[in-house]
């Protein structure tokens, strides 16, 4: 069988990284193309390379794309990998809003084509251990859920500004309401946020915050607490933690490497540095999961529709951050 | 120098514990009378008893009480007793309400006489090293706290019944309420509380629940969380987390005993069942740090003043569970 | 019924310790003599005091005595106990010879008195548990034991000398002889030992060493290893590890304070100081036990042959530490 | 650059791994021929492929080979590819005897070619942390070393056969005093071994054993315990510990996926299963390290007097496994 031909669309940090594996790690896929503004960029690549990403869309020889261009771009270029036939794989978030959002969903059942958003930790083998134990009642019906997201440091201010990033809540968050949605099985119905700038007050000066704590109320009834968090000084925490009827799972770590050291200053041992050492393998998982759905033509295991409703829950939470209310998730409607 | 002479007020599973204590282990003072309203109770003791507790509080070789009885009768006790100018240790919480606590401390300021009430996390070797970190600045300035707080069963119908027991968030939270003020040394300006009751529907028949989650905004601006469960069938699960400005804490532990199983299922550990075996020291300490107190006319670690504040805070998020609304603590005034 | 009258002889630190736990924390013992060279200590306690030991055997009121003098006075005194129809508590080691131990049995089975020996470990929960999940069956049959004693500094050199301790083996590795032969219930046949004096060379002035490596060799064919160290800088470490046929059990812990703080400079935790912090419990554990054993007319949980048979084979230990030979512990006859 | 060009010798279980890896993630190299004695094992590549080893051998396009043929045929392919001048890559061990080692180090010298050793824990990032902080001076001079391996079953009988394997001590534990020897920067002067066949007793028709505790002196005099197992019924089990005279370090982890599940049976999780859970970066890392000082004329990290080195320690316990006696590792000549 022939391998599928991949085309990966934006070549910063993620674009190569996806590049790399395609390339040297994967059986059923090739790169055949990569497209970025930057030629210097595309010099590194002994694939078939564009400016211009239309010219990679019109190679046949490209049976998918992956796009990790920045967010205010997905919805073009999703819609014309679309209309181009491709499978696509995007990330997170789809766009800052659901109208965009769901212009690209129309796009891609239009089209007929399949679509997979990059939330990546569902790929993480703690996180899909905790999934499996969920699915087989270990915990019995799962009640109440955190989820915790921590950086070690605050982003470029241009990037933190809402009107590119989305702000923090839609930002970092949107994983946090990926991951409480798709561990629980259940919809989110109402979001309460407190947020702040309480470590980076330069912040403020692009409308964005370093810290925010979110309650939810979950549509069977169960509870929620999700913290964003760009102020973690000792490193990159990402935990969850999720009690059913008749127990609990706890999600994640902070020991990057095996060592403990023992002085009399006490036992001391490092701390996760940040996203690629933590989530490294899931990044290419899902890339590897992605091929095997456009292989096999079957669904991807995280549709645009779970990325519409982590969006729109996080937009909910941002707005609750503005107006200080307690906001229905069903309320936000672009 | 002469033994300071310790009455116990209520002879229940605490009273009983604080009387033993005494009497066994503490140098500088000595149980000399115990007083409850069931004779079965009083015959186990070798001091002066008695059924009524003022004939208690007329011993003149009485010189402090200790006051473990239900929470209603908090406040005609402890007037009593600072009427009869005795020093106080009380329970938490004071009392139900803030009017009932407002004329506790009346009274006790009105007698010069010394009031202590029972946060005995704020005497746990954990808590109070926390504690002395924050203030020695190894985290910077706390600017995000979280408190979990989890049991491993539901009390009685009777007892969760808001009138008697306050309702979950003020009977068990008050405790989490306490911890976040004291740690980051601010006061919480609002709350929002969700809350269901997920795994014991029943308790709904009385008006309370068995699950909260507290979103808590500080007055220096920083946010906090806390939860309160009743429904953590793996055992009690106690825990604070403190993000400060430069670093964090993390205190509390699940592991009762210091072994690990290793078998083709894993590995395995116990945990904690209870708050006896949790806090059993704690509770002993703030004993004896009231002992001290009194004996050098100390004023005590914990204030009624605290405990009005935790009171207050407590009530504020109790009138969130059941408005659905965000409550300035300020606002709570009775 | 009456309750045990204890004496004490030997007002040192553990003296003390037990001392106070019989007169304020059991219910079925109360403290009626003590005895100590020093007029000094003895003026400590309110009850019957004497510099003379004998004195104290010679009370009428002291049913079972709590030997915490000098190892090489434990003979004279157990035996002088016996014969006055005392039980008797006596700490670890029995004496520094076979010969002296023998005696002492003699005498004790003679008088058909009791005589426990301190072998705390026994009586932590940790241990304890341990225990009882291989007498369940939980690893199966156990196959490999180690088990690793640190302590924190060296002793004096006065105490170190080996005629007054027995050396490190004898004198802190005891400990772990007794602990591989109660959990695995099985026989140490031969053990060969290396020893060095790497930290603290100043202790082969005196004939002593600070790290000793053990290998042992069981009656069954189970294999074992026993680490004796005075060179752990950190803290307090025990530690022991029992591999069975179906699984393995890991025992003790390091941490001290359930609070972890993370900075840039990592994850720190505090680490167990000495033997108080860890066995405290233990160490009053066990006189519970042995005043149970007395008021029941009982056999004690830790016989004098057990501790017979630990002498034996760190005697044997400490031979191969000065032969270079693998030593059999059916060898060392006194 | 030209990229070095690189064969594989053996396409079992390792060869596989390593051929993979080199053909698709090093920059630096690229695989270009592979060898193996069954023709349906080289159907699966692309590359040039050889029955015959010698045909490799005289490729042009290969300037190194990696080892991964069965130990007895190390010494015949390591001459002969010295002799092609190509940079080698071999398994560990080099050899069952000194003898051979020495002639495999001799033709590698004499044709002034690069040879490294497959010891692959140099290159986890926990082991080289560790030797990391020791080289620092982070825990003093090191004075005490332990080093665990376990296994979680046993191999075949036709691979325990000493005469194929070397037997336990030498097939497994050859790790352990590689990585004793490597952390301490000593050599062991003289080793003690108890060993028994305690869970597999068929292993005795073979001459094998299952369990092997081995005492260590080390020409500083500095102690150690080596403890090899292949009765680990919970999983892979690889530990070291190192106790210097400011402090200590503890290396390695038991568990797998950073879950934990808590229920009414207490706190689990998973533990590591086997080797290429454990160590898969690091086999794929020394490859990387192996190619990096091909392109640089570097001396290699693991040499081949390290591999002598451990080998002489290992046959030196099989010595004393087998007469019972203390062994000198220096009297080892073959």
């Amino acid at each position: 069988m022939a391998k599928i031909g991949i085309g990966v669309i934006g070549l910063g940090r993620m674009g190569r990284v996806y590049a790399n594996f395609v390339a040297g790690q994967l059986e059923d896929a090739e790169l055949v193309a990569v497209s970025d503004p930057q030629p210097s960029v595309l010099a590194q690549y002994s694939v078939t390379t564009a400016e211009d990403y239309t010219v990679l869309l019109a190679d046949p020889h490209v049976d998918a794309v992956i796009v990790t261009t920045p967010t205010h771009t997905h919805r073009e270029i999703v819609i014309a990998a679309a209309q181009a036939g491709k499978a696509i794989f995007c990330e997170k978030p789809t766009a800052l809003t659901l109208r965009e959002t769901d212009e690209m969903i129309a796009a891609v059942n239009s089209a007929g084509v399949l679509l997979q958003i990059g939330f990546m930790r569902r790929f993480d083998r703690a996180y899909s251990e905790a999934k499996r134990q969920i699915d087989a009642g270990v915990i019995g019906t799962p009640v109440m859920i955190r989820s915790i997201g921590r950086d070690p440091y605050r982003t470029s201010l241009e990037y933190a500004d809402p009107s590119v990033s989305g702000g923090l809540i839609v930002d970092m968050g949107i994983h946090d309401f990926d991951v409480v949605r798709w561990l629980t099985g259940d919809e989110i119905q109402r979001v309460y946020a407190e947020t702040a700038a309480l470590v980076y007050p330069e912040l403020t000066t692009v409308g964005d915050v370093d810290n925010a704590q979110i309650t939810l109320k979950f549509e069977s009834g169960g509870l929620g607490n999700i913290e964003v968090s760009r102020t973690a000084k000792y490193g990159y925490d990402i935990r969850g933690e999720v009690v059913g009827t008749e127990g609990a799972l706890q999600i994640g770590y902070l020991q990057e490497t095996a060592v403990l050291t023992l002085t009399k200053a006490g036992v001391r041992h490092d701390v996760v540095p940040h996203f690629p050492e933590r989530f490294g393998p899931a990044y290419t998982a899902q890339i590897a999961a992605f091929v095997t759905c456009v292989r096999d033509g079957k669904p991807p295991a995280v549709t645009a529709q779970d990325a519409r409703a982590a969006l729109q829950a996080a937009i909910a939470a941002t707005r609750s951050q503005h107006t200080g209310q307690v906001v229905a998730v069903a309320d936000v409607a672009d």
